[in-house]
């Protein structure tokens, strides 16, 4: 074989397709792991992250006795500052943005650190204070899930914020040095753990949280809980409950399950904690101070349930950077949001999707409540899965729904629940063709999920037939219900025949699922 | 919640990331089935199917007894064509080609039967004749297997095409009305069939191929098989087979399988057919004329094995327009031209792919031959992988190692086989991390192929950090062994330490693939 390369040279002069896209490298240079992230994106439109490295920097290591930065641990940093800084120039970045958080902000000799770093690598770091690094917390909270009101824990390695969220906006915050890092060596120094090391932690903790009286759960109020310590016990919950998915985003756990968890890490050395399901080997030493924090912070409180959002600081630095046109970094529905990012990162054929979310909300809106089983909830997934349910072509055009249901299971889709998720993936999934089958995420669904999964597929299926010559000849519908009869009344601009004779092939899963007989007609539209 | 179409308008306006590809509309107005495929494709550079739409129209109806196309043949013709018109005027087409084979072709009420659909649709239809149907069927072949010297089958409903390639290029064709539809309503009209009527169809095969004395089997030559009746035939094999895969395009079988299938189709009547794994309902009539034909030709011509091609006269109209720069319009390399169109549709990291697969394909040539068990063939193997392994990242980065995988199985690559591709979605599933286990694919994979999953998988991980800063620090590397040891050598431009810092903590994988301990260094580059 010659040259792999020579063959490339000729074709990638025509790449510039990829060109409009922006690639901004974020660096979250943190008290125990830094993370540098490359988001790909179109500002107001859509966004990726297409790159990752991590480094164990544990550069907040010995601050819980003095807060100065060791010579040992700032080496590290310069390496993986080096690595950064290498990949950045190499990769096309147009914008770098690196944030320090606790570890830096505490530093005594953070200036001579900084500057050693710049000097080495180029690479300045902006210093986020208490306030800021809560304020880009939150705004990845509020940007990703539904919360509305409540709270945003981030326990960090050096420090946690916890933030007040009042309909969608941040309202108090506070810093805390009680980080996963600072908490092991202050108090936890013995390995296996002494029972009484945790005892110390846990009343240092509840003074600490006692000052907070703000810090209460109140009716309506949810909890968020970010970064790498609330992720790691949502794992290791997963794992020991069997969870069917492992996606983090999204996931909710209880305080008696975190108890549980914190309880075996007691229990285990170091080493022991390593051979854990779902353990991360980098953060076993660090996982117990982590559960205990996160443990307390949700018993001060009163919080029953927390549910993690897997962003933190460096998407919220990227939101600022991203939402532009609105007077706050903040999505309007970060549900919708959602949907329209996977959809046009997988470059959808808009004109299509939309007609066919309006045609299947038309009917859904159309049929009494008695004929169905679904609530408004429903509708919204029916809408996300009418929008989304081509994607897989990106794959490849055979099969093309079951890989739509793949992206929609993998990517994920922020602000919606696993439920949801999975749902609107079984949706895609049986748009085209085949008996709707749910079972294989039975242990996520509600019951009666499975006649609502057929309901709304026989509305997808017939929109996409309604649309089968995809020029919008059906402009709307008009659907009307007896006893045991249906009657869709399609309003064409134009000839309808070939609209009416591909409903007319489908009316099987109408019937089936919503027990009417379909008849369809024809009708001029007006518009 | 409000109308779903408000916020997309906002939105839409930046869309044109998307606009700088053209989008073909190809309309393959065939015999029996009528099938329009939209490709979207960047001249000479990327393509893929965005959309499909399958009518069974039947066109060649009765025309096993005159040459004349019925009245509701001609109708629903036209109702197809509405369709396709209506799709194509939606969805943003730069160019309509709807290629006439066969029953249009053989006519002779052509002229009014292309008059009226012109005159309902404004679609004109241009009528290949038999020479150029075999020619777009052999530009699919060359361009989508590895055939170098042998022969094309192309069995649709009205004709089959035979072509003789020789050195990849055409040497001679023939185009006999040998087609399904014919062939079934000349010989098989009783259901089920009588013995009789297969004998006598088979007989009248026998003399129609002994004409041709160029379609024999030599040594060297393979026989490549396109069209809806190779496919059936394939998929009932497979699913009788219990095949892994469900792939049809790579996938060869012999003629005592087919003449396996055939018998058990002579057997069952129509309704029958229908119920057997893997029949398409609308195609258990002609199944059997199918079989037949195909396997009459491959005893006339002695071969034993048939390789499917899943692309035709469809691929080959796109690939005249899509490859505009050499003299004919057929890729130097399938193979290469494969990875490529993959990595390009995944707007791959082009600068870090491709050298990442110069550092494989560098350790790969200096490892003596008896260090490893790999060949030529899996070092072209290893190159796709390089090239390859990030794709997955457009599903998300969180997993993409697995997302690269899924793929690379489900586009999968033209050219390589089945056995190769599997490999190159190991080897992506597995450059990150984990013990490479390749029993899933077992039933595809040739002895020792697990060996050699580990040795290509070692040289990839070590290539990953080689160049963990993607900068190219590492310009190249020097690879010596001895009885148990190795050396590599990385020269290096600029500071090299984590380069080498990197390297070392994945030696492991290097020890375990080759039984060589793994010594690194560093070397000042000269480059």
């Amino acid at each position: 074989m010659s040259d792999p390369l020579q063959h490339l040279d000729s074709l990638a002069q025509h790449s510039d397709i990829y060109k409009n896209a922006r690639r901004m490298a974020i660096i979250d240079v943190g008290s125990n792991t830094w993370r540098l992230i490359v988001v790909e994106y179109v500002p107001n439109l859509s966004f990726r992250v297409v790159d990752e490295v991590s480094e164990t920097v544990r550069l907040g290591e010995g601050m819980a006795e003095s807060n100065v930065l060791r010579a040992a641990a700032m080496d590290r940093a310069s390496k993986a500052m080096q690595v950064y800084a290498g990949f950045c120039r190499a990769s096309g970045i147009d914008e770098i943005i690196a944030a320090g958080t606790s570890a830096v902000r505490d530093a005594s000799n953070q200036v001579r650190f900084l500057a050693r770093l710049e000097a080495e690598t180029g690479i300045k770091v902006r210093v986020l204070s208490g306030e800021e690094e809560a304020y880009y917390g939150y705004l990845a909270a509020v940007n990703s899930t539904t919360l509305a009101d409540g709270f945003v824990i981030d326990l960090g390695g050096g420090s946690m914020q916890i933030t007040r969220v009042e309909d969608r906006q941040i309202r108090e915050h506070i810093s805390l040095p009680l980080g996963a890092v600072r908490m092991t060596e202050r108090f936890l120094t013995s390995d296996p753990v002494k029972e009484g090391e945790v005892d110390a932690l846990r009343g240092f903790l509840q003074g600490q949280f006692a000052q907070f009286k703000w810090f209460r759960h109140k009716r309506g109020m949810r909890l968020v809980g970010e970064g790498g310590n609330v992720r790691l016990a949502g794992r290791l919950i997963q794992k020991q409950a069997g969870y069917l998915l492992d996606t983090l985003h999204g996931y909710t756990f209880r305080a008696s399950q975190l108890k549980d968890i914190r309880d075996q890490l007691v229990e285990r050395s170091v080493e022991q904690r390593r051979r854990m399901s779902g353990m991360k080997a980098e953060r076993a030493d660090l996982s117990l101070a982590g559960a205990v924090v996160v443990h307390e912070a949700m018993r001060a409180s009163g919080f029953e349930e927390i549910e993690i959002c897997g962003q933190g600081i460096r998407e919220g630095l990227f939101y600022e950077r991203f939402l532009t046109e609105g007077e706050t970094p903040i999505f309007d529905d970060v549900r919708r949001a959602s949907v329209l990012n996977l959809a046009h990162l997988h470059r959808f054929q808009e004109r299509h999707a939309v007609h066919i979310a309006h045609l299947t909300l038309s009917m859904f809106d159309q049929l009494p409540p008695g004929v169905h089983q679904c609530r408004a909830n429903e509708r919204d997934i029916l809408w996300a899965a009418s929008m989304l349910h081509d994607i897989g072509v990106t794959v490849d055009y055979h099969d093309h729904h079951k890989h739509s249901a793949y992206l929609i299971l993998n990517a994920g889709l922020p602000g919606y629940t696993h439920r949801e998720i999975a749902l609107i993936a079984l949706l895609a999934r049986y748009h085209r063709k085949g008996e709707p089958r749910a079972d294989e995420f039975a242990a996520l669904l509600e019951a009666d999920d499975d006649k609502r999964l057929l309901q709304l597929c026989a509305l997808l299926r017939l929109a996409e037939q309604i649309d089968r010559s995809r020029d919008g000849v059906a402009r709307d519908v008009l659907l009307t219900t007896g006893r045991d009869w249906a009657q869709l009344e399609l309003l064409v601009r134009g000839d309808g025949q070939v609209a009416l004779w591909s409903v007319l092939r489908h009316r099987d899963i109408f019937q089936q699922a919503f027990g009417l007989a379909l008849e369809v007609t024809l009708t001029p539209s007006a518009t």
